[in-house]
């Protein structure tokens, strides 16, 4: 496939949406063909699935029935979205990926659901495929929830079905994410999410420009 | 777990939900605790599922993206409601269960979808247990498919997503579901359900008798 496949990853609050956004707008500056895309809910059925997954009450699912409809919204994302646009050579920027499932839904979750379960269903979803490229934004657990609940406050309908999750998840989640990106350095980049909006926008735009040689 | 979990399979318009009916009745009539289900939609959130899975264009996702979609719902409605309800001593009959999943995503697509895939979806939602008794309503497509549509004609929203696949896919899904009852003879009773009601009811509730000891 000719294009390329960011993912932005990180808990609660973090800033990679945000983040994302910029790397759009600094990569279209660049004359790059860019879309951007986001799990759950990158696709019309993914949007229900999205609502499904992360509103209500936490304990409405549990954590294999969420592996599971995450999945399922991969799936149609990879087939009807994500595959496609590599094909035709754009980039391709989403914000979370599978390591979101693995960190939430096992690390998250203190490794009640089986890691081979979650390794079956990407095999199963995404074969070999992976990101040219994952950013990790990590960030203290408080602050992110701080941040995420006042962004929820301006919502109609409040996305903080795992913001409920407590502290003691959310510290798990972190721990998992930083695990993910120990256990693969190539593909991933942690960056400090604890400064300005425009610092870690150009934290995000030198490793761009190193590894694409996007100038 | 001391309940009885029966399930109903088949192909579109078979005639399984009337008989699943009449077999809750019958049980009732005998002082027995009994819940009628269905899959996909035996829970709040699998009828969100269901309306996904059961209406719109046929393509709208791929049979693998569907299998974990049921199985999401499956997960769900083992642990909201089929578990607990056999826990509590009661006769749990659902309309389709896992044999739909093989008999559409496997043998309708005519094997597009590895089976050990389905194999392992089964083990990650529903693990070793198994249904006590599946009864297959065997039928020829074209009676199957023109009662169906004359089902539908009375919907608002139609479900009829899986019929529109044409002729073949269901003459493949009906050989599947007499495959799956031959890999599983104890567990599996193919009824010929090319009959009137009452005598399809009549050779369920001996097949019943026989095998649970109901008088």
């Amino acid at each position: 496939m000719s294009g390329y496949f960011i993912t932005f990853e990180g808990g609660e609050g973090c800033g990679k949406s945000t983040q994302l956004a910029l790397l759009k707008e600094y990569l279209e500056q660049k004359r790059q063909n860019v879309i951007a895309t986001k799990e759950p809910g990158g696709t019309e059925i993914g949007l229900e699935l999205r609502h499904m997954l992360v509103t209500g009450d936490k304990d409405k699912m549990d954590p294999i029935a969420e592996a599971l409809l995450y999945y399922a919204d991969r799936r149609i994302h990879m087939t009807k979205k994500i595959w496609p646009a590599l094909e035709e050579g754009k980039w391709v920027l989403s914000d979370r990926f599978a390591d979101s499932t693995v960190a939430y839904q096992y690390y998250g979750y203190n490794k009640k659901v089986e890691k081979n379960v979650l390794d079956n269903l990407y095999q199963v979803t995404v074969g070999n495929f992976k990101p040219d490229l994952t950013f990790i934004f990590d960030l203290d657990v408080e602050t992110g929830l701080a941040r995420s609940y006042a962004k929820a406050a301006g919502m109609v309908e409040k996305e903080t079905r795992h913001e409920s999750r407590g502290t003691e998840f959310h510290q798990l989640l972190r721990q998992g994410f930083l695990e993910i990106a120990k256990q693969e350095p190539e593909r991933c980049v942690v960056l400090n999410a604890d400064k300005s909006i425009e610092s870690l926008h150009q934290d995000v735009v030198k490793i761009i420009s190193e590894r694409f040689g996007i100038a």
